[in-house]
């Protein structure tokens, strides 16, 4: 969103009221994060280098003006309290794993000697994620249901399952594609097809909906195709553009899609080298652009990349059971935009 | 609990309806925790190091009973679902906090070689800790009531604001009394008067009562004199006894309430002497018998032994506004337990 996208004059008015309710979402945010101990709230500062492209709460805005009444005007009520909390909710959660996942192990420690959060220390981190998931739980458990907090509380679990399954297949180089979307499926996706889901939700005074599974459908397809893009960019992508160090997946041991069809193709023999190649990728930047070489020749990059946008259009095959809206038509860009970017 | 109360025969019934509710209280812990993941599943068993005293889901369950109709005869049935719910998800929050304090810094690393979790690494450390607080969130927000999920989340955001004012101070040597008690009142001591409070609020309806808050005052005083015991232990405990490896404060620049009265007793030079003796005490274990010594001799660990003590009159002084019954009798006995153990 934010200007990513360039858009017909007619779906303008509703961007311009999205960016105007993501503002209020970063207040809702920021106000549930301040403390009356002056070094708490300074601490939290550092939660703000996590802050990204705010896809969670877009999300949530734009599921609940899909399924709004069209003879509705487009104007900032659409856009209720409990959707601007519901999308501070979604972006605390997804930011408190951003934070969590920052913490190191022991191994990348002696990898690396300084580290990412080198400055500030594993506790911290740990403690400000902690921080964040409890800010989230806090924040929806105000609201008038507690639907709201079950989906959140079930999605956390959902989303730790998926980290402890990759954590416990890391470093496993046979690691196949059904388990690869598995993890995939629970690690993203299941936030982002929740914040989709509690938009509709909340527009529609939290009864159960057609619209809202559809629009959790989409949200879900749209997350799976999202962390291929991701994946895809932790190989191929360009340290300055993409805003983090590149090939970090490979040296953490996680196997991804591009890899996974890389192995599949090959015949025994270039299995092994490419086995090696791996290996020596996690460590040495020279190895890790013979392997982005190798796989782009191999076409396994682009046949990623493929998987990618056919999850694309299945998402939004789900977005056929809403009435057409300008909100439904950006998020329909919006998911053309997932695989497109370059960061 | 479990055993630890020689009891006057009066109360052997209330203490069995413990212990089986106590058995209840884990099984729900397990099924919460369980995953259709087999991996995450064996992931959690992990979890099981953890298992202590149970004392937070004892809470929960004597703090329904000394509010429940004492007409009514003692039987499993006073001990409803959502007590033995609201007895897992305390006990998982706890959980979650133990978990989550056996994570590293890299300066730990380094100091220490090999760690504490060396055998999984911080990583699992985080994400299972990251789970049961998910599925402590995702338990409580199962009942009918929002309160519930309001006050663990309010509690679990108190918890972290108690940590993170710790990691501040961390290495500070001038911390005062007043900050030491807002670290351990925040750390340690909201939970446990939500624990106690929660289960008043079960049996009565989740309407308010003054009760309620009378125990949840009850739990929070206590809750600091059980963090200072946890202090005393740190630094005069028997490893074999205690159960963890001791002095661990001190190396993690933890300042405790036995040290700060031993600091502010000493003139000027004494306090050069000491600080010089608590920074060896750190790496050193002589140094650190060294200094348990010297405070013994100072009068500061008998000080901050009777401020414990006195904390548990103020406790007890709290379960004044309960009727006399059984339930209140052993949370008095429990009171006196938590200054006297040695575990």
């Amino acid at each position: 969103m934010r200007g990513v996208l360039d858009l017909p004059a007619e779906l303008v008015p509703v961007q311009d009221l999205i960016l105007r309710s993501l503002h209020r979402v970063e207040q809702r945010f920021d106000a549930q994060l301040a403390s009356d101990l002056p070094p708490v709230t300074a601490m939290c500062a550092h939660v703000e280098r996590y802050r990204g492209k705010m896809l969670r709460p877009t999300l949530v805005v734009l599921g609940g003006l899909a399924v709004s009444d069209p003879a509705e005007p487009v104007d900032d009520r659409l856009v209720t309290d409990d959707h601007v909390t519901l999308a501070a909710v979604c972006e605390m959660v997804h930011m408190a794993t951003l934070v969590h996942d920052d913490v190191l192990d022991e191994a990348d420690v002696r990898r690396r000697g300084r580290t990412l959060n080198a400055l500030h220390g594993n506790e911290l981190a740990v403690i400000l994620g902690d921080y964040l998931i409890a800010g989230a739980y806090d924040l929806c458990s105000a609201l008038d249901t507690t639907l709201a907090a079950r989906m959140i509380g079930q999605t956390s679990m959902v989303m730790c399952a998926g980290e402890l399954l990759q954590l416990d297949r890391r470093e496993d180089w046979s690691l196949d594609r059904a388990t690869y979307f598995e993890i995939l499926d629970r690690k993203t996706a299941a936030l982002i097809g929740t914040a989709c889901e509690l938009g509709a939700l909340a527009t529609l005074g939290y009864r159960s909906d057609p619209r809202a599974d559809a629009l959790g459908r989409f949200g879900r397809t749209l997350g799976v195709a999202f962390q291929i893009q991701d994946d895809l960019l932790d190989l191929t992508g360009d340290e300055s553009v993409v805003g983090k160090s590149v090939g970090k997946d490979l040296e953490k041991g996680k196997l991804t899609l591009p890899v996974i069809i890389h192995l599949e193709q090959a015949d025994l023999h270039a299995r092994a080298r490419s086995l090696d190649l791996i290996e020596r990728a996690r460590t040495d930047p020279a190895s890790a652009a013979r392997l982005a070489q190798a796989m782009l020749e191999s076409g396994s990059i682009g046949a990623a990349r493929d998987e990618a946008e056919r999850l694309v259009d299945q998402a939004r095959t789900a977005l056929d059971a809403l009435d057409p809206s300008p909100a439904r038509t950006l998020m329909s860009l919006l998911a053309d935009a997932v695989v497109e970017r370059a960061f």
